[in-house]
């Protein structure tokens, strides 16, 4: 089974982080890569950031469905493009946030997301409201680094862990998502740390892809989910007619 | 004061027909004009083609802002690329789904939204809900005809009309939404015909632009909507580096 | 085209402050004038004075209608007798509640309801939920001023600047909503020294009405605000016998 | 312990029918009376009616207070005026809708209701919205009879009975809730031939006053609830005052 | 009229000073008595405690209904079993937090729920939200004092006091609900220092159970409430096959 | 890693079904099992049943974590004592409904429930509130068998597939998820003849513990599901004191 985490961003450093993290969920037959487009935006910390990394992640998925790829997880917060993916990759695409979400809420009553930039908070908003998980998201909180900072500012731990017990004080609640993939590395240490359960959505993705692959599941083919209609595109992006 | 209303997808006749249309809220002082992208999709029925309509968008935006415009109309029913315009447009964006949705609650309990594809209420009903419009959406329906088919097909009128009666019927609505630009220069001879309000989100959305510059609104320049942080874009999408 | 802005409460001072700020939506072709009941209470403070306001408010449609006027702006921050004047009226009616709290969806995230006193908090929540705008309202603040102190209280200015300032902080919001008409002549200024969208509902009210009629729109004339049944009214109110 | 219901609208065969239904629920020491206002319509079938019916409403509290009544409920579906009469009533009062629908969540899975008029639904479903029973609510239907006629038409059971049936079958719910005070006289019956409970809101909400005023509780007279602030009242209101 | 109130702890002496406040909502021809069970947790604070005192609830319910008892309420804030009591008794059974938290209802705009420990917290969620209560629940507090403390803690009742004042402060609510049946003796004397409504759901029960019977209305018998499937119990639960 | 799947019924035969559905999760390392309580109902059709089965299932899990058991999954659709066993069990512990109905979401727009019999439908309702599926779930639907019959009864797989082809059309769904525990040897062949994915929670549970442990997450041990505090257990049931 090749399970293929697509990093949306174009940085190959914090794609190797990630794939580092993801590792951890590989098995025996079960092969976790991670990837990252060549075109579009350094790090994603706006809605036009989100929109414009989507060309490259649907790049991604029509590569790796001709390299065999089994499934896909959108490795990025926003969940970028996540339902157009859907349409067209071959087998189940789960993203970070839907997946740390849901998976908190078999760990206990109300997590706080924890994530970088506040201009952020918003879309984590709007994706819990859409995955049914609002009513157990007990805040959103932001530690105010920029994405491509939190690999080299020797303050990224301290800072987050400083604000994920602000955070799960000022809540009530008792699980921790992180908002960003960047944070993977530092995921286990947290946990150990907080003394909660600590969700990477990044693992928490990978993990969801395996057991729908294992349970012989995938994207509906019907209505909504079917193949898009074939149909000319102009211009730049002509290469995306199906 | 110039608006302009831009038709995501790349088929030029529809836009002339959503100018049409959109004419009918020109008024002293105010110029209403539609344009679209060179680039993308020729129609928008899936997630796949609205995802990439947004780079055409975007550049729309970019384009028109360096010409003065003074707000946009976003003329398709899935209201692509409407968080990330914002961020970047001068002044007021407005979604044609959101428009007509809010529009309708000044009219009457509840609406029905009549579209094109079954496929695309997947998109309407996750717009409805972040709008805060869900509670008012009495149902959806699809008369099954492709977009780029509507203009060319003798039986449309007859058809959406037929899909329309039906829809009140069985919703027990008192509100037409129609759910598709290319249904633009139909609504009024159908808001006669069936006796209900018929709501056509382009107009709908012309006039809430105007209305917002005339009150001296735009978007918020503070958090969400702040303007993106500067960064680098790699590949064919570098040139969108703010 | 003839809006007529009703300030339910009998103050006529606050009727011309209304009229001031309401004319800044005149254009060509558009006359905006500003009235209130002969009977009624001297303000609006509480659901007891909200239901009395609106046998007066009814009275003014009724007048207006005779008088020829197109569309109506009920310009007080509990829009009472909203779902009644719709009936009756010949016209679009619009509430100033309604109106502003889904204005504020085109300019953010979410926004802040500053309003006088902390007792009509309850009723802008309960209008909130019913035009599903509850989910944007991040908070409901009070100045602690009744109504007909505003015009007069050197210090109201300076107490809802720092009111919108707490709240905006405090709510993590983008943009303001005013709850009461009698802020209308301070909106702008309000603006310029917060620095965020603030929504002035006897404007957005207006602005409403003239898209509506502009967009050949009004109130649906079948099911629940068709005519209402005619018959006997007894008493002091036989008058209301339609 | 004097308990008064209000019948809101001025027709008194209407009110002695309530008054009997009422009887039911007096017991040692427990009076219950019904009474109806001198002034407003004969029936309530719009929300011009309701709106309409307040003032008498209020007169009826006003007097009621003064003659030491002990607790009130406002005997009309649409709850008409009811957080006024809270605000002024020095006992509790309680609405027939929110009564109904409370009781019937001690019921059962879901409740249909049933009422006369189908333009009157809008308000039943605002109405649950606002008393957090929407979700119970499993549908909506009317009968299609003028309130005035329920009495005369010999085939008001019938139609009733049979509305009530393809309710609950199509509705899939386990209770009715009758929406309208005219059907008091017909739910014991009623509830005999469909085998399921069906609540009149009159007897519910006597019920509920008897049990708040054995409790020792009333409205809250802090914040939204404390008496009104003292202020004039203009015209043909000015005995309103307080 | 027999009501009988299940105290679902093992705890006689708890049982007792629930009894002697129920008997306060005892009236010519309504008997009131409190029981407990012989069998389970000797109180109840966790999801653990609750669902081993379900057993010992149902054998009460089934030796009530041999003698002849006309409803139930069951005094634990967390509504064990209530559910499938419903299903067994002969007559209504009311929960003591649904009874609570829909009586607040009638009294303000929101209440504020005071507990014993907080991990108690998360079941009155989930129960404010199955009642249609969450709305209306600005907030939930606990005092930190365990179960079978309460009555021998000199400090309670001051420490509870303090907690529903900083609780009403800032919850904005205007009502208090006790959250724990044990509190029912306090509730009175805390509604005197309040100032505001203090509801004790284990009156409220009583008060429901005794309206309910008065309306001729018990649990419906049809779909869900019909009479449990009749099977095989196996080992030392044998005895609870029906 | 052990995971024990318990089938929360006494019925022997049927937990060797899940035994064999279950199985087909097992991996290198991961040893899947399942198994039945001792006492309790012979099937779970009723609120009673299902209450009656908890100590049931609380037995299994003390046993399970003497025996090393790493994590649990509660093989029945209602999710029978799901946070008391989370608690107490060392591991992470997963209902079958919320496993499948998250599962669900992953696959397509929104999914149809078919279970055996319509009095449980309420307890699903109840549960995807609780999980914040219920927007996702489209219809409940049922084939009146009773769940001691389905192995035995030679048209189950005709029934359950023809009400599934219904459920689908009716509600506009994507995604089948089966409603009790003892459809899950169908769960693969039905997905086949019906051409859209087919969860079976029982597969879908598994699939999550084992995915939990994998990422080094449990039951988090602060506020809600800290261990249960120790106290005295009385009577039959003093065995479960901790």
């Amino acid at each position: 089974m090749l399970i293929r985490v697509i990093n949306p961003n174009t940085t190959a450093s914090m794609t190797r982080a990630i794939a580092r993290a993801a590792e951890r969920m590989s098995a025996p037959g079960v092969t976790v890569q991670a990837v990252n487009p060549g075109s579009g935006p350094a790090s994603i910390e706006s809605h036009y950031d989100e929109a414009l990394a989507v060309p490259g992640i649907i790049e991604e998925i029509l590569a790796g469905d001709a390299e065999g790829v089994d499934g896909y997880v959108i490795a990025c917060f926003g969940d970028p493009g996540l339902l157009a993916a859907r349409e067209i990759a071959r087998g189940p695409v789960v993203g970070m946030a839907e997946a740390a979400m849901r998976t908190a809420g078999y760990l206990g009553r109300s997590f706080s997301v924890v994530t970088t930039l506040a201009r952020t908070i918003g879309r984590a908003q709007d994706l819990a409201a859409q995955f049914g998980t609002a009513h157990a998201c007990a805040g959103y909180h932001a530690i105010d680094l920029p994405v491509l900072e939190l690999e080299t500012d020797p303050a990224t731990y301290a800072t987050l862990l400083d604000r994920c017990r602000r955070a799960l004080d000022s809540d009530g609640s008792d699980v921790v998502v992180l908002g960003c993939a960047g944070f993977a590395p530092l995921a286990q240490t947290l946990q150990g740390d907080l003394g909660v359960p600590v969700v990477d959505g990044g693992a928490a993705g990978v993990s969801e892809v395996r057991g729908l692959i294992d349970q012989g599941l995938s994207t509906s083919r019907v209505l909504e989910f079917a193949r898009p209609p074939a149909k000319a595109y102009a211009g730049s992006l002509a290469r995306f007619a199906l």
